[in-house]
């Protein structure tokens, strides 16, 4: 385990739940509750909010700003812009989900165009957006990662546009073009259930939040959560309660909740794999 | 206990199951999933509309309507006031949840824009949004409360419209100005839940279809959902289930809804603790 | 059994399985979260995205489109319209849910525009809904049923239309106007959720992306679901696990996403209870 990422794990999630930033979304339709409670269960403050006359409002008192991109139209687009630059303005840390990037030529240009007009901090996105992102071939369908490379997606983003890329997938390949993290905690339960990626930019917004270096806090981010799905699939252990593989995918889905709600950050580092690579 | 909030608990939950009355929100996009299911959970009918074209025609058949301004554009706020002068040409009466009246110029103006275009029975709002609308001075952050008053914001809020202010928070007040109930009922894992101010408000709105005295209706609702919450909190129990405490936020989430949907008015009238103050 | 069904269910639930389809939605913002997660839970990949400039990209590489006009504006029927097309050019098969047909002009008006601009596949409604939309007079109230006669509903859509029209109730009617399948499964426990007919919806979709023949593949779909709902309600079990009546709707909800998850063709033909009428 990196040093860098327990030190971020032990001392920034019990600053984040004394903190409770606000994390200021403008996210799609499908996840804006899932997001919201998972914000809440990390231990920050979600707000949802879109109307252009208010989001640059939010975004520049916010700790972090989400823009994620599924079920976007033109009108949020634009309203991403405008939260982006307020927030770009009041140094307020950026996390793009370019939902589907690859999918439609729609949500490839709306992501290419926050790209140019926002300063992101951070992209989470599977292997497939991030490949495309990053000026490559990436087979796609619909909003679900097909295939791709996670490592090369990860490198070619960071490098292109100078930032974060945090590409999840059976490892998480973390990269800001000169140092990569993978981080190979998470579980197979994540994929069968709708928003798991789009609760993952949730996470690491929260942790941008609270900490400075938006690589490793990206990295401490997806660990924090993997470790949480870890626990809610049966395999790990929050101290005192027995683990048990879920019966489906709603059972996991409140686990994965209350995982994250009960999780410190001590316990965290503990189960936590991450290596530079 | 004070005597009506009593007869109204024990005689109109039985009502609103068998009446069902429809209630027709407007309301925002992290929780009309949740608001649909908690009015059914009560026992009457959800329907979520916006569409300036039909909001009328259903405000105007409707038990209750709900405005609820979370997730707010302007066109959204046009179709609230047609949905609100449609209801109060029909009698119907209407709700207003000012989700972070304060923490926006935009959402400040809405809220106020409603409250002069649209004849409202009852605002369900925490002490800041409450304190912002009567004009007061509040500390605002994002779309939860930080600070305030309960009682003196209720009271302002209620004068100043000529309305019943039912503000919550560790305890609720509800005032019309003359007459104010406080309702110690509630637990602190509503607080750990997104949406569950708004819910609240849809509760409100299910007891304001059945019942005439808005300032009763509004103080019953509130018990009745409180207890609910003490319920899911494992701090009461309902006839022959063991009460525990949840295991994190979803686990109460869900007990939630099963608590009010298994919550008889006569349990509910044993566990409120609702006072005129 | 009818002999078709049962065939439908014990080879097209793994090639559904198998071959994950995509599954593109224009639906309403209060099922969205639900019918993806529901779609997934089958074995299928669920899509949501309704802006304009992206539809047809995205309806025409779908296994099936579903259509619901739930929670609709004016701006969204052009976009259910624009993908209905594309859908029909490339062969894909399309589910309209006219969720409160009847209840408003708007939904009437925009259900009976998408029957006339796009070769629907399936129409999947209540008995009021499929009622208004055969021309006939029905008592609606809001978005649930009130009264009916599904058969003849189903019958008179079927023919108006020339397509299968699939009418949910206590039993389901399901005809293509010359045969006609009584579906008898399912359980009141889904009525007490938002959301359950939408769902149906999108099973049927699921359904129709694997089976030429969509009468047998709706009534498949139904019959699936209406299992999973029995066992959900604690009246079947899946081998292993003893079944248990819910303690409310949420314990409900989320056992019946677990059903639909861990649900067998082979178990559901078992099950199921479908007869030509």
């Amino acid at each position: 385990m990196h040093n860098n990422i327990t030190e971020i794990l032990t001392e920034k999630v019990t600053l984040l739940r004394e903190r409770r930033p606000l994390i200021h979304h403008l996210t799609n339709f499908v996840v804006m509750n899932d997001c919201a409670n998972m914000v809440l269960a990390a231990g920050a403050s979600p707000v949802m909010a879109h109307a252009p006359e208010e989001v640059a409002e939010l975004a520049s008192v916010a700790g972090a700003l989400v823009l994620n991109i599924g079920t976007l139209t033109s009108e949020w687009v634009e309203a991403m812009v405008i939260a982006g630059r307020a927030a770009n303005a009041a140094g307020v840390p950026v996390v793009l989900d370019p939902v589907g990037a690859g999918a439609t030529r729609l949500r490839t240009e709306s992501s290419l165009r926050i790209l140019q007009e926002v300063r992101v901090s951070v992209v989470r996105a599977n292997a497939s957006e991030a490949a495309v992102l990053a000026g490559r071939e990436a087979r796609v369908k619909g909003v679900d990662a097909v295939s791709g490379d996670g490592l090369e997606a990860s490198l070619a983003l960071a490098r292109r546009y100078s930032l974060v890329a945090a590409v999840t997938g059976e490892v998480d390949y973390v990269s800001d073009g000169r140092r990569t993290y993978a981080v190979a905690n998470g579980d197979p339960w994540m994929g069968r259930l709708t928003g798991t990626g789009c609760m993952a930019s949730s996470i690491v917004a929260c942790f941008c939040a609270v900490e400075e270096d938006k690589l490793a806090a990206a990295a401490s981010a997806l660990a924090f959560y993997g470790v949480a799905g870890e626990i809610a699939a049966g395999r790990e252990s929050l101290d005192g309660i027995a683990p048990a593989p879920p019966r489906g995918p709603m059972a996991f889905k409140d686990s994965l909740f209350d995982a994250v709600y009960n999780l410190t950050g001590d316990l965290a580092a503990r189960l936590a794999r991450v290596e530079a690579v």
